[in-house]
This record gives structure tokens, C-alpha cells and sequence, in this order.
């Protein structure tokens, strides 16, 4: 019999909403005998406040034993900038070599896009997870006075690239359209740049059936607002990946339905599933959170778990739901949740 | 009596063209007693061709007697990426400390926008010029090999970016609605982020009138797009300026409007002012290009040199040519350019 030991982080403000509305979708998606068990971290801002703690390795090894995490939201105002992402939410996809950062982009009918007109959406975003930017690498001296000098190193390798273009290139090669764009910088950060984009047009050999193209990612954002049915599949750095995908979730319906997968490719670390919204502290508590985006999280889970027709269900649950909201009068959290749970049932 | 001594550089592409008409309407705009003398000078991909040369210290010479430089566009795919970008526009930002990037963005009547709705959008970044990771900082070893790593490093310094962050504030003090945005990646950036957030909020303490927000980059893009009126100044870092100035373009008209001054507010060195836009390599030659942007970027020039009277008149032209657009055939580069001076000496 099949079973999935899920570790659960519903985090800060209103992760722990959505979260609730995420378990109760996938327990009435899962076949009858696919046994569920959870277990819930209460990592974030409230914990490192009682105990200064963020991630530790303690942690990691309890977190080790499970198939997958779903995670809410973690960040509080409370807290410093700095210290829950670095210490918990960078730390988490560096101990589990989070390299292959997944955040489809499609706009279902019904939901409303800033854009104008009625473009066609639906591209999907591998942003590498675990280098660029994103180290750590860096330093200041003579912090506070006026000689003060800051740097932050892009750390770039080989193999760290090579393995998330590779990603990419599959599961371009695995899509109707089949095509890859690679977005980077690479006139001005030349090193980087380089390595990128050789090893994309090396590994372009061994998928001849893909269209690539090349982008900077400056003008992708003006592709992104002005020809968004122009991407398939975008395989890009840390950093620009990070920015992108804020982009392509508002211009794809907004926040409240971009999920995304921290995923281990090898299966040596479970992987990590989570709304790109943040912890919204503004409107925790009241019941106002949409909690699409964790839903449609938890199908990226179930599909990376190999429950694929399960993932569909909540796909076309969500995208259901999103269709009838049109002029309907707004729903609480739970009330989607509800909603959801039904129709995956089905 | 007056005189501006103007270095022009009409580059690659469609530069050419529509550096023409940027001449033009600065030729008609200028009041009889200003002496307008103009050089050009010919760099870009020709002269790389040519010479191998992109920028050298006796060009460097030769523009610095210049009161200003008007630019149209330098690149080609002949040329390899990064070798006209570092080899010649970052060198000439960095030689001549061009440490204020300024870039208008403003919806203008009668321009189409790919937003939804009818945003109001005016507000200007102030993009940091000659730091961060456009430094050249960095570097490969094991080039080509499968144990390749490369880097790059951006270099922040209390002395760059006080300088900027205290032109942004003089800027938005100097504005109707008093407001200034920081926008950079201090949560994960958290050495950089830190030093700009610290310098920001010490200035901060001197314009009490200004009214401040910090936001990360990755949100700022998603603003962008749903709330572009809710921006007035926002300051921010060389490489997110890069990023969000062309998806700022891209809301507020496209880069066809799109001008730049790459400014050294002391003077020790002339600024340079330039179109957002690149060459455009697809459509050179063929009078498409539409030459608004640079007629803009001659505004700020005329600005910057104090000509204030002479900037508002090009604004007004553009806005009021741009109204007049709707609909109406589509005219040649050099059609809106004597429209334009038409009505700038009108
Ligand atoms: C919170 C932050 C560390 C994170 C990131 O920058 O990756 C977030 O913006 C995201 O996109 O998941
Ligand atoms: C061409 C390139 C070097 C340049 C930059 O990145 O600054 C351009 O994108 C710009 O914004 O002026």
C-alpha cells in the first residue's frame, strides 16, 4: 500500500490559513489507499522570537524523513530582513539542493490579469535554486562608516548550471511547443553570462527538437507584459529568476494562485512546495487569504510524488473555481478551501 | 552669448536615423543666440570592425571637451555580446562617473499601454550608474571545463551610494507628491542590501517632507504592472535599475518613448543622454524607427544644461504629437522628427 509522510510548515501570518485549506484538498484527493501522514514544524518568526532559532540541524534531519514539505509562508515585520530568509528559507534549499526552482505561469479563464486584451499565458519558469546571487558569498568593511564597502559574489559553476538547463531542456522537449528561452544578462555580466549560456547552447545540441531562443533579462520583462504567449518553458539564474516569476505571477493572474516547487531533482532530499505569496501579515487571520496558490502547490507535490492524476484533479479544480468567481460575492479561505475539497472528490 | 558644444554619436542601427532627428528638433527648439556646434563621432560595431577599437583613452579626450554627448544606439549581432556593452557604454559611464542614470517614465495622452484600466503613471528612477554588479568584478577559472565556476561581484560603496541615494532625494523633494521608493534585494542581498537600506534611511532623516518605502525588487515588479501610479521617485541599484526601467518602458508606451540621461551631476565630466532602446538591428534603414525617445532624450539634455524653457517645449511637442497619433497613418522617422521641430520652434 502507498503512503506519503508529508512534513508541514504553515509558518507565519497567513500561512497557517492556507496551509489548512492545501491538507484539506490533498485528504480528499487521495485515493483510499494512500495513506497520509503529517507532521507539523512550527518554523518562523514566532519560534526564532522564544528560542533565536531558525533551521537547525536538528531540523534538517527531522525534516529529512519525509516525502515532501508543504510550507505556508514564513516572514514576519518583527523579524529583521534578512534573518528568516537567510536562516530559514535559503538554508532550507541549500541543505536539500533545491536546485530546480519550478513556478508554472498560466492564466485560467476567468481570472484577471493587469494586462490588457486577452493574452494567451502559460509557460512555466526553471530558475536554479541553489547558486548565482543567492550564496551568501560577500562581505562589508568599515561597516557603518562612510569608507564602507559591500559586495555580494554571483557564484556560478558547471555543474550547477548544467544540471537545471538540462531540467529545463526536458521538460521543454516534454511540452506541445517545445521551446526553451534562456534568460540572463550575459553583455554585462560577461563571466557568468558565458558559462550560462554556453552550456545552454551545448546541451541545445542534444535536444534538436527544442526551439531555443536567447533573452536579457531586461527585455524579457518587456516581453513578459507585452507578448507573454511568446514563452513555453524560461530557464534562468537565481536572482533574474526570482524577479521573473514575481512578474509572470502578476501578469498570470496575480500572487494569489502562483505556486511553486523547491525540487531535488534525485529524489537524495525531499523537496519543498509553496505559494510565491508571501506571509501578508497585513491580512492574516481574517479568513481574506486566497488559498489557490497553495493548492495548486500541493499539485506540484502530488504530481512530483508521481500522483499525477491526482494533480490534474486539483488543476482543473482550481481552474473550475477560478472560472465561477466572476461577480460572485468574495468567499472566505475556508470557503474556497471547501469548495476545492468538493470538487476534487468529484 | 551661449553655446552648446555637442558630441554626437549616432552608433549602430537604427541610432543613425533617429539621432538625426534628435538634432533636428534640437536645432529648431534652441533660441537664435545659442550657438549649437555638434562633432560625431563613430563608434560601434563599424569601427570595431574596422579597428578592433571600442573606446580609447584619445576618444575619451576628444568627448570630455564636450559640453554634453547625444547617443542613438550602439550594437550588432556581428559583434559578440559584451563587447560593445562593456568595451564602450560601460567604459564611457565609468570614465566619465555617470553615476546618475535617470529614467523617466511617464504614460503620455493617446500612447498605448499594455496595461488594462488607464494608470496614471509619472515617476523617475534614479538608477545607481557605476557600481554593483556592473563593475566588471568577477572572474573564471576552469573555463570550458566541466569544473568551470565563474563570478561576479558587485561592488557597493557608502561613497556611491549615498551620492545617488541623496540625488533621489533632492529629486522627489523637488516633486509634487514628495515620494521615494528604494527598491533592491535586502532580504537576500543582506551585505549590499544593508548598506543601502542604512545610507537611505540616514538621508532620510534630512528631507522630513519626502515621504519613503523600501521594496524588494521581486515586488516591485509586480507594482509595476498593478499600481504603476503608486510610484514617484524610486531609487535603486545599477542591475535592478537596468530590470525595472525597461519593464517601466514597457507600462508607460514602450521604448519607443523611452529617454535616459546617464548624468555626472558635478560636471567634472559631460553626461551622456540616450534613448532607452537598442539599435533595433530588424528594423535600420527602412525611416521605422520612431525617433520620440531620443527627441526626449534631448529634453533632459537640454535640461541638464539648464536650457529648462527649451526641455519643456520638446516635452510638450512629444505629448502633443503622441495624442495626435491615434489612429492616423503611420509616419516615417523623419516625419515625426519635422513635426516635431515644427512644433517646438511653433
Ligand atoms: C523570501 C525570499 C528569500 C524568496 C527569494 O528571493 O527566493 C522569495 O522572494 C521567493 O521568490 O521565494
Ligand atoms: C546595453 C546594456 C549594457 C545597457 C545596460 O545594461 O545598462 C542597457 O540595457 C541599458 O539599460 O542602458
Amino acid at each position: 500500500s502507498r503512503s506519503i509522510n508529508l512534513a508541514v510548515i504553515p509558518g507565519d501570518g497567513i500561512g497557517q490559513e492556507v496551509v489548512a485549506e492545501g491538507l484539506k484538498v490533498l485528504s480528499a484527493v487521495l485515493p483510499q489507499d494512500v495513506k497520509l501522514e503529517t507532521k507539523e514544524y512550527d518554523f518562523g518568526a514566532r519560534r526564532y522570537h522564544d528560542t533565536g532559532e531558525t533551521l537547525t540541524d536538528a531540523d534538517l534531519d527531522a525534516l529529512k524523513q519525509h516525502d515532501a514539505i508543504l510550507l505556508g509562508a514564513i516572514g514576519d515585520p518583527s523579524v529583521p530582513s534578512g534573518v528568516l530568509e537567510r536562516g530559514f528559507l535559503l538554508k532550507l534549499r541549500f541543505a536539500f539542493d533545491h536546485h530546480v526552482n519550478l513556478r508554472p505561469s498560466k492564466l485560467l479563464p476567468g481570472v484577471v490579469t493587469p494586462l490588457a486584451g486577452e493574452p494567451s499565458i502559460d509557460f512555466v519558469v526553471v530558475r536554479e535554486g541553489t547558486e548565482g546571487p543567492y550564496t551568501g558569498n560577500g562581505g562589508t568593511i568599515r561597516k557603518g562608516t562612510e569608507h564602507e564597502v559591500a559586495t555580494e559574489v554571483s557564484v556560478n559553476t558547471a555543474f550547477g548550471v548544467e544540471r537545471v538547463v538540462r531540467d529545463a531542456f526536458a521538460r521543454a522537449q516534454a511540452r506541445p511547443r517545445k521551446k526553451l528561452a534562456l534568460i540572463h544578462k550575459n553583455n554585462v555580466l560577461t563571466f557568468a553570462g558565458h558559462l550560462w549560456t554556453n552550456i545552454f547552447n551545448k546541451v541545445a545540441a542534444e535536444f534538436p527538437e527544442v526551439t531555443t531562443e536567447y533573452m536579457h533579462v531586461d527585455a524579457a520583462t518587456i516581453y513578459l507584459v507585452t507578448q507573454p504567449e511568446r514563452f513555453d518553458v524560461i530557464v534562468t539564474d537565481n536572482l533574474f529568476g526570482d524577479i521573473i516569476t514575481d512578474l509572470a505571477a502578476a501578469v498570470s493572474g496575480g500572487i494569489g494562485v502562483a505556486a511553486s516547487g523547491n525540487i531535488n531533482p534525485s529524489g537524495e532530499f525531499p523537496s519543498m512546495f509553496e505559494p510565491v505569496h508571501g506571509s501578508a501579515p497585513d491580512i492574516a487571520g481574517q479568513g481574506k487569504a486566497d488559498p489557490s496558490a497553495t493548492v495548486l502547490s500541493v499539485a506540484l507535490l502530488l504530481r512530483h510524488l508521481g500522483y499525477e492524476a491526482e494533480a490534474a484533479r486539483i488543476d482543473e479544480a482550481v481552474s473550475a473555481d477560478l472560472a465561477e468567481r466572476n461577480g460572485r460575492p468574495a468567499r472566505s479561505t475556508s470557503e474556497i478551501g471547501d469548495a476545492l475539497a468538493v470538487r476534487v472528490a468529484g
